[in-house]
């Protein structure tokens, strides 16, 4: 789920941070939905700020070190961009996509809507193949835009699509290689093996 | 398209502003490419800054005047997050219901697919519902976040859904009577009406 977003930006930022995992009473819960009206996880508090939506947990951090962003003004909305180009221009369209075999591959509508879906896919990807192609990440320096990209990019790694767009694939893989982001993504599967009975939210 | 969005915020700020329409050919090449990756309008230029995306746009513009948002740092990513939902947790659900009828309906296969894209529109419809219940605008006053919301929920006007959810039908009434939404629209209409050859992007 997307807290991985969230963890990967504290990660690379160096950002001490504690986890507590919801149920989905809790998700539906009014305290809860007073914080993330959608009920959706992750939701972020810190000593200022109640937030929900993972771009704008990035974006949050983001200001808080240039370890996750530049500093310059117009870089910095150009980093913004990218965070929601992820999450508005390319996330809907890699989701309409996998989950057409997650959750409905015994149906037979889908092999009517798969062909639809897959070349409004492949539009996004040809896009940002060529925007990638000479360009180690989005813009100048790695920014919590690819952090969001390449978190939506992810989901595509079974579907083997990326194959064919070697310059994205091949731009996922230099952002999974950082270190913080496998330090997230340990993190965020010891919760899965762990399983404890879910925590609420602190009132 | 989504260049309203744009346009009724800098109407709500009270910004001059210049529109460039651009054609096919522009959308395809380089040089607009490198302004806007996905090759799609709105882009946005001033004296210091070139961006993209509708969301980006509207949280640049933010930044420059009262206008448009809290200057409370807490208040202003609360803003933030509300752009970001009604375009990462909103309109792809509102995208896939209403373009069934637009692009698809004639193919047997929208029928199935239909209740689906039903179900998951009228989760986030009623959540968006139950947080605007006693609310006139998302957070204390009027934002760019009410800009994003709203112009997303715009889409479903035809479909006749929102008569299901009273509270988010009213939150858009209230939004689109604002004198600046309705010049924003006069605007962009006149641009259909007159449309001239379009015009390119200025080097």
């Amino acid at each position: 789920v997307r807290d991985n977003r969230a963890r990967w930006a504290l990660e690379e930022a160096g950002l001490q941070y504690d986890v507590f995992l919801v149920d989905d009473e809790t998700l539906d819960g009014n305290g809860y939905r007073a914080w993330n009206p959608f009920g959706q996880v992750p939701a972020y508090r810190d000593d200022g700020i109640e937030l929900f939506e993972s771009g704008a947990i990035l974006l949050h951090l983001a200001q808080t070190t240039e370890a996750l962003a530049p500093a310059d003004p117009a870089d910095f909305a150009r980093m913004t961009a990218w965070v929601i180009a992820a999450l508005s221009s390319v996330e809907p369209y890699v989701q309409n996509y996998v989950r057409l075999d997650v959750f409905h591959a015994d149906q037979t509508w889908v092999s009517s809507y798969r062909p639809i879906a897959e070349a409004e896919l492949r539009r996004r990807l040809a896009a940002l193949a060529r925007w990638l192609d000479g360009r180690e990440f989005l813009e100048a320096r790695f920014t919590v835009g690819d952090i969001a990209m390449s978190s939506v990019l992810r989901d595509l790694t079974e579907s083997g699509i990326l194959n064919d767009y070697p310059a994205v694939a091949a731009y996922l893989e230099r952002c999974i290689a950082r270190p913080a982001f496998k330090r997230a993504i340990d993190a965020q599967l010891e919760g899965y093996r762990s399983n404890a009975p879910a925590r609420t939210i602190p009132e």
